[in-house]
């Protein structure tokens, strides 16, 4: 007998028929002779429809209490689950991530797990319970509330699983794993067999929607194997663990695509010291993550200034961007919504010259502008329209050889 | 400076519009100088949208799952008004039932207020924040979740304000008061500037919905006056409380109608010992409230035995009753769900006689037929035909002068 930590999304439990769905997959591996614990995300749209009700009240809700209204959809799901496996006949408990011993610090809206105290689930196991944990919650030391931001139900269920010292964690979802690029663009795509954490990581921080970068960082601090599977079929998943054979490391793995950019230009600055503090300063305090920064070489003491944002913020950002650069001298600032990222991912890129070029002369090939690269040890990025991400998928996928094992 | 305790119904609070008045209404009471605790009940249909969830997934769901789902309802409705509150610009802290230190026993949605630790409360008055306690709820010593059952909300605010030592408990909903009879029905019914518990309690218990019984009762032990008032005006309410004066007392008080009420009839039972036991006992066990039991004077060793429960249960005691009577001998069963009780109320009737003789001769008089009779020593109760109940209130009213104080 062993203690497993599944985790299952919102889209896997949108209604009533898929609640009792996972109910049966639950107790299968119940009988089969494993102890569970699971985690689940809220059923279908109630953190938007939550969201809406709280932006009707206020156009700023309090975050404190936005987390208090939150946690609610998690519980839920919870309790809902647990009725549907008390309905088929086995014993099981729900519990807020309050009552499942996760502390977190008092951050609202992205709170950290600070620490768990697995006491009650323990016995809850021993009683024979099936465990069912809400998602996405925690509690401070003063008994409050909060939540861990996006990915908050992946990383509970890492987490949880590391705590309690599990062989593997599970996360079952409406993809069957992780594909080479995505299988809706690339037709061609191949599901993975298994990934190294830092693949993951680039990967799902660049686009791939399949499971969020901070459960795979937990993944990767406590060595716990993530199983990314269907909850819908009994396909075999992806396995996001260490130590992938050198022959497979030495290739790109994966490709990621990302519409959420935008790109401001800043055009007509004058080069001098403390221009990009005057710009960058006030959208930190905002709140705004800058993605990539570039600044043409000067002409006469004349430069362009460029960098990319999430799309999702381009209005904030012009609004807190324009009046500046006027202030600063500049001739104008411009906002494009058109734009798009498109990564490559593979660890053996780290030791292996000549990807980037590779992936550039493709792009040329193909007819497609880059308009701006980013790169780590085992990415390249590059920046590109938005309509041309179909064909740089394609012709990636073709040019890397992710067609074959 | 005082601390006050004001309960808003799910009416009061429905949609996000409503949810701001109330914000601006505990407001005003704030800035008149006062603090301020306020007990929410869930908006609108949110229970009951919580029910049919649970329903969908269990016939039966368990209790325990069920308490905590539906607990969430009040912790939407809190979290919102806190939200409102603070787009107003006034600070507030939403509690849970568990957070504001409301301890239970563990019987599942119907769960008793075990104590009340009015720390956490303190120390947010202290802060200067408007508190708000999601009410129905409450947690066990193991820190489970449970829900109090029908009236949870009033009760959770009068045992707060019993708690907190405050002067009055003020509960808003969407009638203005208590009136003498069903405004609905009797258009001349006269609003009470103020009833004893007692009265309160019999008027509540027999179909008055203003305000739940079990508050009333724990309003009388720890003498804590109850203001109920609408929401929606300024009007003055009705004041629950101790020790109205003798020449009011004298007089009915106030009529109360119920039509949630059906009559059984076992036909032709042998009268012998231990058939109420048989019939019962079962009834008990299944969690059924029998209400009024008369049993017919016995001709030749047959005799009749009739019986009142509410009417939402008509079906499954039928399904109890009917194999039990045939097996005792009984020549039939018969169920009737078209009855409904009125009752008229006053404490100056348990030394006054006379009243009982009034009010059956009135309905004679209208033409009414009473089918049982019960009574407490400030209470008669008639339960006649549904259809009469208007014509019954109407006469009632003008027998014993309700028109006027």
């Amino acid at each position: 007998m062993s203690l497993v930590v599944q985790k299952y999304g919102g889209s896997s439990i949108a209604d009533a028929e898929k609640l009792k769905n996972i109910a049966r997959r639950i107790i299968r591996r119940k009988e089969e002779g494993d102890e569970v614990v699971v985690v689940v995300s809220a059923m279908g749209d109630t953190t938007e429809r939550l969201l809406r009700f709280a932006s009707q009240v206020s156009k700023c809700p309090n975050q404190r209490e936005l987390d208090f209204l939150l946690s609610t959809g998690e519980i839920i799901s919870s309790t809902l689950l647990a009725i549907a496996l008390h309905d088929q006949g086995h014993n099981a408990v729900s519990l807020s991530g309050a009552q499942a011993g996760i502390r977190t610090d008092a951050s609202y809206s992205r709170a950290y797990i600070r620490a768990i105290n697995p006491q009650r689930i323990l016995k809850e196991l021993k009683k024979g319970n099936i465990v069912i944990v809400a998602g996405f919650q925690g509690m401070t030391g003063d008994m409050d509330i909060t939540t861990l931001g996006r990915g908050g139900s992946d990383t509970t269920a890492v987490a949880l699983a590391a705590k309690l010292g599990t062989a593997i964690c599970e996360i079952y979802t409406d993809v069957s794993g992780v594909y080479t690029a995505d299988p809706c663009i690339v037709p061609e795509a191949r599901k993975l067999k298994e990934i190294d954490y830092e693949e993951m990581l680039e990967l799902a921080s660049y686009g791939a929607k399949v499971i969020h970068p901070r459960a795979v960082e937990l993944g990767k601090v406590y060595n716990m194997p993530i199983l990314v599977a269907s909850s819908f079929t009994e396909e075999t998943g992806t396995l996001i663990h260490e130590g992938i054979s050198m022959e497979i490391q030495n290739k790109v793995r994966g490709i990621a695509h990302d519409l959420n950019v935008a790109k401001v230009t800043v055009v007509g600055v004058p080069d001098r010291p403390g221009i990009s503090t005057s710009l960058f300063e006030p959208l930190a305090e905002a709140g705004i993550s800058v993605d990539t920064i570039v600044q043409n070489a000067s002409v006469e003491g004349i430069t362009d200034l460029t960098f990319t944002i999430n799309r999702s913020e381009l209005g904030r950002v012009m609004d807190i961007i324009k009046p500046i650069s006027l202030s600063i001298g500049a001739k104008d600032c411009i906002g494009d919504a058109t734009l798009a990222k498109v990564s490559i991912v593979g660890i053996g890129m780290q030791n292996t010259p000549g990807y980037a070029a590779r992936m550039f002369r493709t792009f040329y090939d193909a007819g497609i502008n880059i308009e701006m690269i980013t790169t780590s040890e085992i990415r390249i990025t590059c920046i590109i329209k938005e309509e041309k991400v179909p064909d740089a998928l394609r012709v990636l996928h073709s040019t890397f050889d992710l067609y074959e094992d």
